[in-house]
């Protein structure tokens, strides 16, 4: 059976040769597009119907749309950090990790941001200099339990 | 004379001393807080101006102000990627940096987004089931050069 | 002003000399033994009042006291992982990690531990063939957020 | 002849394919769920019979229920650090790794918690504000030995 | 499917067969020779006509035509940073980076020299002492934002 | 006596309260705006006349004159690789290393791009578009002996 | 106060000044040459008692009394690895790791090799071919736990 | 044609099936067990005779016994140092590491204790609180060279 | 077709097979036995007919040939730096290293000695105590150009 | 007192201001040139009559030159290998090191290069195309022994 790092490929493989957006795809799932997106890339439990969904819409075989239903893959294999755009991101959080980190304090006190109870977001923003990208994170705040 | 970083450990230590909060820095530089933040803690430039708005209201000394208007410091001494709320934002880039390319590279074609053509902000978003943090990184796109 | 690690040496060094236990420091910060010791030795937000108790019992000058208030150190510098007894645990994690993940996910759905509404205990079980420590960690369990 | 690890993915594949759960593995090979999963997952030793009883129960060929009795794998391999659920137990040793040092050595003097002559539990507790995952950790505390 | 790295080694052996030069296939993609050698060993985004016009010089199959049209490969597996040539240009970066960083400070302010908006030139100067390979590095200055 | 990189630091402070360019710190020494930042920064040797040359001009104690005649310092110490500036030359080598591996192979045969026989200037090219940084790279091409 | 790696210099510098041998030391601490040794150095906890007998014989200054009996550093920091001697002990394990591990699991079934209830000697063996160094590990065998 | 490391996997299933003990493969080697071993594994150099008898007594095809007589496997991939049976005698090494560097240096002069010129065994010693392995590394004394 | 490093296995095989010695490689290729040796394992460049010539006397196939006229593989993949022989040559880098900077500076001045028009030899020579190997680096300084 | 690595920087400035060479502080020592360096830089045992002979052509202080007969540092930081000088030494190890093994291999048999019965010379040898660095390694071949 193939993993969900092998359902990735076909997935984007399928994508490509259909032509498909990834907002399609997260039509077909119910969900939003970067939810989506995330998840036919292996980082989010996708339900049998949901994969099976996605297999219609991308015509996928039945082993990848099974392996569409694995556990999700987060780890380091998740994403190549070295990658020019990934990287970049990565760069906000070691230059503005402690400016972060000093304004969450001060607003909520001791506790961190959550990447699980979270949401992200990608919009494109026209701007004559130059279009932008807002990426937004958005997570619960979690107090550190104190006993 | 002091570093970079030694004055943010005096700017640390006057602000808590003083009871101060980041936006009244803010107002005193004359920018966002979340630019001031960043500035104080050394990873942006100040100009002499504001770096003795600052030393005014921070009641710092003349080797410290001085301090402020050195390079800023932005490579891995900047922050501690092993801080558990830092650690986070980094998951995020891991989790969801896939996501990001994909999703920048089928609405923009082939490029990143900059961390220097860059705004961040956060804001606290009141939520029955437990507040949030909203953090929302804004960089221009920056396509590959083809030549 | 010292650092929360010189705090954290000041601590030690006092709490041995005065010949004190982590539990009657407890007592004083009004704590269980647990979170008492890790605030001590730097790892969790102290109220300027549990600062003083705490200097009141364990004789600290008013610059350690101060800096029991500062934010606390839960980064790397927190531990040696190549320490024997702190290796063991860390083996733990490599061994079991996978058990954990799978018994997780199998009764609650895809989600973590989390290790911020978090409590740890520690207690000696007696045992004929060598007494045992019984080590609890308890997290809330959040699942993954979907949009 | 398949690896520990291959045996590994085969299990988790023939699990999900029969709609089974490691309390049922468990009693087939007559030992706790926290074990039998760790076992089945790779990090135990199985005599040929539990190998075959699990290999019936979860309908494995020949040679998957030979490669169940290999040595185990104990090793980095056996779980990914970078999982966000592995992640925060990871950080938990961080975090409260020098609290159990010291409560480990003020309780019982210069030792470590063993991580061989060792058990795991995990439970669900349940709690209006989320549920919670316990986890136990039991090891015998080891003295070192003067000579 | 093959990869864009299997594409890079299919036209590596198709080049070396043919017995063709860079410029060669430059012509054919109609850009710089820099660019073309870049884009034909995975680093550069090719257009469906870019792809079939290399393929159809080196006499690629179909599959690897479409492999050179998959997103860029520009992380860590680009290059290998150990290889002696390659080693030498990233010890200029560790000798000189200091230097370039102190000159665009002074000359743009703060800022850093874009790796995206950017052109590489490489030529062959004579020199009766030993021809020198000259390396331009264009890329333009983008100054931190300030908000 | 101070080390090279003490000197570096003050001759980076004396530079800025004195308010010198570079260029001027080249005139005093004799040679190029580049190399004669590279040789401040400390990664170049310097003969006493030159170290007192700039000791004048910048106005230096002896012991820091002294120390700008000891062994340059070119090894890791000599930057600071996560810096965003600095970490973009990295990128370039990574992106287009193997590009200049091909073309120079190409052109020169088997060999490596000298980092030792090397020039290396940085000019400012006006565009309208946002000025550019051009920085050049000269290297000797070093055959590999056979023998 | 000095820590127990401070103590340990000031033993090394006390023995050498005064000419004295580790058997000398351990005669006082009424243990083996070797945990002796070791714990000079700052591996194993001494008593008051133990430590006052060895400040006498090193004539110690009161604080380095106090700090030998600190908790002891068996991290990371208690040796260099890549010092050529101790580099060749780890070599062994390289070399020898898997043959040991073979045979203790033969021998004793699946388990490992304490090293905390754990002695080691070393024995000086003449040898006309040139001397040899023995060294003998001796450590319990701990089998894993079932349950 | 299988490497030394393949050769190792067949030599183990081929033990593992003929219920062979590693004395018996060292008899017809006419080794001692320890070297055996450490050869089988693929640690040793082998004579094309004791391929062949090891061959035929493990039942090995032709390929296989090839393989025996290839050059050791002696670099990072003999053994997996994070293996926890492994891991203790690294620990070993750390914690002990200074210990036996001192007291060779008093006992010996300068120099290193040879893993070359070396000798491994390794004996089940009884115990009434549980069986001790005991490990003799026996090295020969090298003294560095002066010239 | 064969990689590099594929074609050195099937060179180490051939020779093994038929019993040849380096030196007879050596005068097939009309070059010293270092840089033949060098050569057939993969870090040098041989000519089409300097392959052939290989080829017909180690009776290679084709495709072997052809990859032995591939690019050299000098990177991190070239050797195992943890293998025993290997490591004492870095060794030798680590000890003697200052060493060798220090009277280079002193006899040259300030450069480097290149690995690149450089030749190595190795030599057996008989002493009564044991032979000794006796291996010539042989590099052409190269001073740092000042511009 | 000073450290091996204080002596260290102590004796290259007295060599300096005093404008002293290797050979004469060699001849102090009645050593070879490259002896004496490495042990003046701290990687070789010195005897107290020898600290005494370098402290008083080098007018060294008595604490100096008791630092002088401390245990030598020959661990990591004996040398930075990213100096690129040392780094070509570590290149050619990377290159080389596989040719040096097979060579010794099949010369000698199974067995390593000793870096400790070991000696090293540099020489100047005159060349009319740029003079050479010849730098030779010469050590006691040790054969793996068989028990």
């Amino acid at each position: 059976m193939p993993t969900r790092l092998d359902a990735r490929r076909s997935v984007l493989a399928a994508k490509k040769r259909l032509g498909l957006r990834w907002d399609m795809i997260a039509t077909a799932l119910g969900r939003s597009t970067e939810w989506s997106t995330s998840a036919m890339l292996g980082q989010q439990t996708l339900t049998p119907e949901q994969a099976t969904a996605a297999g219609d819409l991308l015509e996928l075989d039945a082993g990848t749309v099974e392996a569409l239903t694995l556990s999700p893959e987060r780890g380091s294999a998740a994403v190549d950090p070295s990658d020019p755009l990934v990287y970049r991101l990565g760069e906000v959080v070691q230059v503005y990790g402690s400016t972060v980190s000093e304004l969450v304090r001060e607003e909520f006190g001791d506790g961190i941001v959550s990447a699980i109870d979270f949401e992200l977001t990608m919009e494109r923003v026209a701007d004559p200099k130059g279009d932008r990208v807002v990426i937004t994170l958005n997570g619960k705040f979690l107090p550190y339990r104190v006993w």
